[in-house]
């Protein structure tokens, strides 16, 4: 699949909680990471729709847990566009290690976010269309 | 409803992010905190089941966000048992402010845990059925 | 002492690592919502502050640790002006814990911050003078 | 100077705070990961010590800041041994960003750490001397 995008990056100590594995919590900072990495890819960054007055507060978020994750563990994320709306992007993400040389698939996880413009004077934000620029670099992906 | 626990947090700065809201990571922060007040105003703890050498991974998490929280907000968290398996326990979590006099809906969410032994010398996790002990007193709720 | 504030919390799951203990970074976490709460019995919060514009970004944060914390230990913060300067605020905390019925010095921490006003414009932080109005709630005790 | 470890990272968007600069507490994450990145050039990983029943609880840490970091800055961190005795060592940071062509300091730091032995019954940390294959690849910098 050519839409997809991959990153990688390894479990750091302070992520780890007394179960001595990766706390679950982390896996959605991991998931927005990759998220930004992916828009980044694309060519915009989530800092140029702030100075928009953009934001893209979450809707949903939500993780399936398969294998834990381990300090120094190093975990594969591949982030996939599921849904382009007018308003809306849920993004797929699929957390996988590789363990005696076989991909072992970790979680999966989703995030669905909306567009928002943010009012300058009261800081409430108000649901705003997926602008132009910002779309027609993510679709070329999501409508192959 | 009897069965239902609730707890107050308030948000604290570094929980915010850049714009303004707390990360939505961190709502799943409070649900774990939450849950744990929980087991413990039913008379056990989380870190003596850990005694037991037993452990409760989390096998799905989401959240679905409807206001944000912001710095000093004080939210309010009502834990419920939604299910009560052999190996496994689904919690469900409704987070809620107090704004202009008026309770808002801000988020829901829930936690699927299972019960797992460690074994000592790999580390592994394997499921087993929750102790009666632990079972007994949670029961009395979900059974009502 | 008199010009003492003090508050408790409980160390959560989430703070701990696979060392079985609190990560150390949280000791500057607990800090930062120790101030703010001292902030908030005098009268005034951090975010009345940065309506005015204002900011308190660190200069300086150290601790020192003498006792690990663990899972679901309470955790006693002691918090005091160390030096009130012009433009510049430093505020010492003693953590301390009790154990089999004795107190037990946990960690000793200090935070130095300065007044700042953000530019809307660049975005830009420039030092200025701590407002009288703020200045005079916290003189009270860092004089006596 | 060729006793120092160098390596890079981007600041996440979970990692600032509503003031729109990474939070001050994350320095010490950063500073950790660094630190564990430095041990893993010299050949030796914490979870390999952690296997042997080593810990390395902090006994002090401590930072500096002189200018903010934003998200999505790349910013530089070099790690240097300041000094290794016996049973302690202590690691220095250097926290850069390049803005119009420039090198910008950013903050400094240090943490500072005791070799300990873990009671498997107690869970109790006991400080030893670190251990010859340990002291020898780091030390081969220090003396320098």
């Amino acid at each position: 699949m050519t839409d997809e995008f991959r990153t990688t990056r390894m479990v750091e100590f302070s992520e780890t909680d007394m179960a001595g594995i990766m706390h679950f919590s982390n896996f959605f900072r991991f998931m927005e990471s990759a998220e930004h990495a992916f828009y980044r890819s694309k060519g915009f960054s989530v800092d140029e729709a702030k100075s928009l007055g953009l934001g893209w507060p979450r809707v949903k978020a939500e993780c399936e847990y398969r294998h834990p994750l381990r300090f120094e563990d190093v975990v594969d994320i591949r982030v996939r566009v599921h849904r382009l709306g007018t308003r809306s992007i849920t993004l797929e993400f699929q957390f996988s290690k590789t363990e005696d040389g076989q991909e072992l698939s970790v979680a999966t996880g989703a995030i669905t976010a909306v567009c928002v413009e943010r009012d300058p004077k009261t800081g409430e934000f108000h649901p705003v269309p997926i602008p132009k620029t910002i779309r027609d670099r993510i679709q070329t992906d999501a409508n192959r």
